[in-house]
């Protein structure tokens, strides 16, 4: 299919798309280019990237609001935990489903996740035609039967992933250090190596973490995996909030991706990302931004993600001009491309055609004297009316297909899960 | 006129609501309660108190994105202050009401204002129907001349203000301590005392301003205050970032209102309120949130506030149960209502009919485990569907009246003054 955006602001002069499959073909003055299958009026309209949310839990969005404001240990284990524990493939299924509706009509066209039940993410995605790369959640508990059945169960999910949509990249998802064995961080290590595959740990998240880490190996969590090989260029270690200096610099040597999620680490009480640290160590451009699962954020918004993360790093720096607008929002679409090894996050012949038309009419991009500031400081999910992934249209008019369902449904499964209590 | 809402959410009940002039007259089991003119269905909707903006500049919308990104001084000094400089009645009377806009769509009912030209203002506000205090701007630069001036001013505005709808409230709006003399404090006192006005001041919102109040008066702001007996509860202190535990007792002692304002403060690294604090010294039903203006938000959104706010205060803590949603729900209702001696900010027979109906169908509420946690963390304004406010719908189904023509003219007063260059 073809598709020509008329008319349509891009980086501030009005131009015309033309998609072509999955790719934008041309960009051209207004009154001229290709004519196309499908035409979209861009009057009114800014064209942007589309934006990636790079870590989080989609199947969590069934808890969005089920236990809020209790302390952390306690959240996990009395709320969170026993309600994962009875969670079935078709519950997954609707919980991303009900997330991959969120995200495309919030103009996030890819998302990174980690959940329970690889295969009903897997179906929710393939269906609503969103991008994602899923890894499922690699817990040994250090336990060697458990660590044999993983590895098995990743050999598995990698050749059934193969069969799926070029949109959807098969990850390895060891959970974190804390939850998974040397034996088994060295097979992911490898089974990736092998397979060129992305790998999404947790990484320092919280102070425990790393004391837990000093005592059981006697070093630091970022120190440990390097001591084992662990870390490349296709590690996505996100959190990353407690890091010494010699671990940023062990980052920077391994080229590893960092994901910040900003939202969750605040509501977590887990610490605060060191951003301007990791800049000046010169991972600026391995950063990407991500909202975590809707049990510890609760929405899977990235323009709210990219202007609280920006506001985070002003107030801590006590440096108003710490992580401007135009950073945070390369950290939603250019970086995080880049750490999904995708020709995205840019509106430019070539380029994958994720595109999201922001409706330059709302009220909080009123008057618009600087669209970026606008994007990050002032709107919310709602100010975006036409979403475009892989070239095909997943928003019209804020209108995507099945939407009355796929909240029904959730809904439904979310009820059914909490009815039956902890 | 009278309002009927039919089958909707009240505290989690199905409830019909009956407003008759600008009261809630009766909240009623479903199938009973008075007809009226005007029937609302209320079914997959939710009815909260319509939200209070505690603290801003309303015209400041029209600089919305204009200069971000830069340091506090410079951004003043350079970009904010030479504008308004240049800003007429007519820009603030659009500017306002582009404001007035945006928060009706976000489900504000109120605003405590304090700018510029306060009859472009009032018109702007009696025009759309919400509630506010407006003050003008009293700044003498400690000049004989300029204060003698701003106080008859401030003589001649509160006599027009009688003229004005009940919704508008007249107030006091000496600017801060570092810009008005203490004669004209002194007069502020006395002038508020005698007609029993509110007083809008910004107190202690940067480390500059309580450095420059010791060398000037050899005491801390509030100290300072105090010693001039300026403080009452009648005192709507905004920002209020940097506070000794004596200045947090003579807040108290004095029973002084106190606005937080956390993603101004946050976006110009001013600081951070000092929330537990406040609450241990007795203060927590004195505590409102506001906004502030466009220019250090950059929206009006108070649920994007009140998650702010909560988010904040678990971080700096490091406490993940410090200021849940349903205290940051109150800061933005039942608390700012008392601020305001309004009979508002809850869903009661009795009540001013300041009602704001949620759409529960709206893909970030949905499931719904818990509503004020939604509301807190998960919302925006734009599952606002209708907003009443003193009896009157000034938003159903998301639209408002004469919404195209105020963001077309107020975009093209806001073009105007920065073409003008500065």
């Amino acid at each position: 299919m073809s598709i020509r955006i008329k008319n349509v602001l891009v980086e501030g002069k009005e131009r015309n798309i033309y998609i072509a499959g999955n790719l934008i073909e041309e960009i051209s003055e207004v009154g001229s280019g290709k004519e196309a299958e499908f035409v979209i009026d861009g009057k009114g309209k800014a064209a942007i990237p589309g934006l990636f949310n790079a870590h989080t839990h989609a199947a969590m969005t069934l808890l969005r609001g089920y236990a809020d404001d209790v302390p952390l240990q306690e959240w996990l284990s009395t709320k969170i935990w026993p309600l994962e524990a009875r969670m079935t493939e078709e519950d997954v299924y609707w919980g991303t489903k009900l997330a991959c509706l969120e995200m495309i009509k919030s103009g996030t066209i890819f998302f990174n996740d980690m959940y329970w039940h690889w295969r009903g993410s897997t179906r929710a995605v393939a269906e609503t035609g969103i991008r994602a790369a899923l890894s499922a959640v690699f817990i040994d508990g250090f336990d060697e039967e458990r660590a044999r059945e993983q590895m098995r169960r990743n050999e598995g999910l990698y050749e059934e992933s193969k069969k799926l949509p070029g949109r959807i990249i098969f990850a390895l998802g060891p959970h974190a250090i804390y939850t998974v064995s040397e034996e088994s961080l060295c097979w992911v290590r490898d089974f990736a190596e092998k397979h060129d595959l992305l790998v999404h740990i947790h990484l320092s998240e919280t102070k425990g973490e790393v004391e837990e880490c000093i005592e059981r190996y006697g070093m630091r969590p970022v120190e440990y995996l390097d001591s084992i090989a662990f870390l490349s260029s296709r590690t996505i270690a996100c959190h990353c909030v407690h890091l010494s200096s010699k671990e940023l610099e062990l980052l920077k040597q391994n080229d590893v991706k960092i994901v910040h999620n900003p939202v969750s680490n605040m509501k977590l009480a887990a610490g605060r990302m060191l951003y301007e640290e990791l800049k000046k160590a010169g991972l600026y451009s391995n950063i990407a931004l991500g909202t975590d699962g809707c049990a510890s954020n609760n929405n899977l918004d990235m323009f709210e993600e990219m202007k609280i993360a920006s506001l985070v790093h002003k107030s801590f720096s006590g440096d108003p001009t710490s992580m401007p607008a135009t950073e945070a929002f390369e950290l939603a679409t250019r970086n995080a491309a880049k750490t999904f090894r995708l020709n995205s996050g840019v509106i430019e012949a070539g380029r994958l055609a994720d595109v999201v038309l922001l409706d330059l009419k709302k009220v909080e991009l009123v008057p618009n004297h600087n669209l970026t500031s606008n994007i990050v400081y002032s709107a919310n999910g709602s100010c975006v009316d036409t979403v475009i992934c892989d070239g095909r249209m997943l928003m019209a008019g804020r209108k995507v297909e099945g939407e009355e369902e796929i909240k029904e449904k959730a809904s439904e499964v979310a009820y059914e899960l909490v009815k039956q209590g902890v």
